[in-house]
């Protein structure tokens, strides 16, 4: 089955300790279709300016991604651009052009309204929304989140929780949600507000999954050689709703499967800057570290 | 099989957000050898005052941990004071008073020094190097540490290393021991320097065995309610000591079930202050969380 996803469709630039990579492809939807791709058919909702390079077009095709929900208007792309420190677990933003990003109104073309899978991004609860309304009876909705929509949104995100099948965030993001200082006690605050499974990503502490049958502690890829980890959240995701979309049997059933695969395709993502690496992926690569994680894991 | 353990044995005084405890049985010793004592017999190496109180000798007592290797001298038993935060991951020294503590030369008896399993809990490097001297052909030697002998006592922590097989620390002193940012090669650097196994403790992200096998990544159990960490580290790795000296077949093969077992053992020692919680726990108790936490981790 298709995945719809929302989210933005961005240029990054990427300063880390030991390099720095103007404009590369990002944005949490071209990484989630990328993720997504690897099992499942995407459908791309975002929207680019007209400087928007070619060779991008061309890598979202190279992925069989459906651009009939990308929007190219006059003006630029949304631009972001970043500095990691050495340990790569903190950065902080130096720029935001939001260009043609800034009126965005996504509108879903006709074709795309019956997807069962839809996974919105992160980008502005508004817009998670805006897509959610255009959507018929989908069968498993996912929304990710970031701290600035907790910061500056949170009215409509809290309106958002509801309507979720699923809801995927950080662990301090959890924090600042609930104010509530253990991770699982967070999590059944989080619950009330409405979603039936709720995710945290931790880096490279792996996942939780907190579900009606409990939880699943997620581990994450051992990786010596973390390049840049701009985009891996959203990989995970992407990863995790084009697996499960992939999946015969109930999302119960598949969850932690799905997270597992998400969290493999988040390895790559972090191994090169921007979608470098996870663009020269094959599918079979994934699968053996799904394997090897298996190896890891087991006692 | 034994485990002889060496470490402190303190009186500790604790101050949470939500309470305050008094003169508690602390200590890395007394903490390692009441977990080892659910699977194996426990021999303690210490010193304690003549203020030591009564109960904690009995509380050892019920544990059937052998005392024959705890000196008790004229003078205070090691006190130490500590304040954690509110979201128990940070928590600063109020006060150290070392009393007996301060001229420990710990003498085995005669009958200990051929034990198969020793566990140099977290003390001095020179006294786990003293302990280590008097130990005949033991069958697995694990050393665990803290950052403050990596400030002040590096030299005689990097001569005990060659001498161990296993060796237990967490991973911020990971990173003060390699200046390395990434967990797994500081764990390739950590083997260059001696142990074939080298376990990082993460808290409540769990831990991570490196080996000649490769990585095992061994889950946290997961509490909502974390009322006193200290001494989860020193329960941990005493756990699994006390699990491999009790478990038929190598090391290897059993390292990781030992970690899981550890893992559990502390998630008990982290609901109750000092040793409170975990001295009303039976082995039936520990097998129970061991099931849930293959349940919680199977994909």
């Amino acid at each position: 089955m298709s995945v719809l996803i929302v989210g933005s469709t961005a240029l990054d630039s990427i300063k880390t300790p030991t390099a720095e990579n103007p404009r590369l492809l990002g944005g949490s939807a071209s990484h989630a279709a990328v993720a997504a791709s690897f099992f499942s058919p995407a459908r791309l909702i975002g929207v680019v300016g007209d400087d928007f390079p070619k060779k991008y077009l061309d890598l979202y095709r190279r992925h069989k991604i459906n651009l009939e929900g990308l929007q190219i208007l006059p003006g630029k792309t949304f631009h972001w651009s970043g500095e990691y420190e050495a340990n790569m677990n903190h950065r902080r933003t130096l720029l935001t052009e939001l260009g043609v990003f800034e009126t965005f109104t996504p509108t879903l073309p006709a074709v795309h309204q019956a997807t069962p899978f839809v996974l919105l991004a992160n980008i502005a609860p508004a817009l998670q929304h805006h897509v959610l309304d255009q959507v018929r009876r989908p069968k498993f909705v996912v929304a990710d989140t970031m701290d600035l929509w907790l910061n500056i949104a949170l009215p409509e995100l809290l309106k958002l929780l509801p309507r979720l099948d699923g809801f995927v965030l950080n662990d301090s993001e959890a924090h600042q949600l609930t104010q509530e200082d253990n991770l699982f006690t967070a999590l059944k605050k989080i619950h009330r507000l409405g979603p039936r499974y709720v995710i945290i990503k931790k880096g490279s502490h792996g996942s939780i999954l907190s579900g009606p049958k409990g939880f699943f502690i997620c581990p994450a890829y051992p990786l010596t050689n973390v390049v840049d980890p701009t985009g891996a959240g959203d990989t995970f995701v992407g990863g995790m709703m084009g697996y499960l979309a992939s999946a015969r049997g109930t999302i119960e059933a598949n969850l932690r499967r799905a997270m597992i695969y998400g969290s493999v395709t988040a390895s790559f993502c972090c191994e090169g800057f921007g979608l470098t690496r996870i663009t020269r992926v094959r599918r079979a690569d994934i699968d053996r570290r799904v394997k090897e994680l298996e190896k890891l894991t087991r006692f």
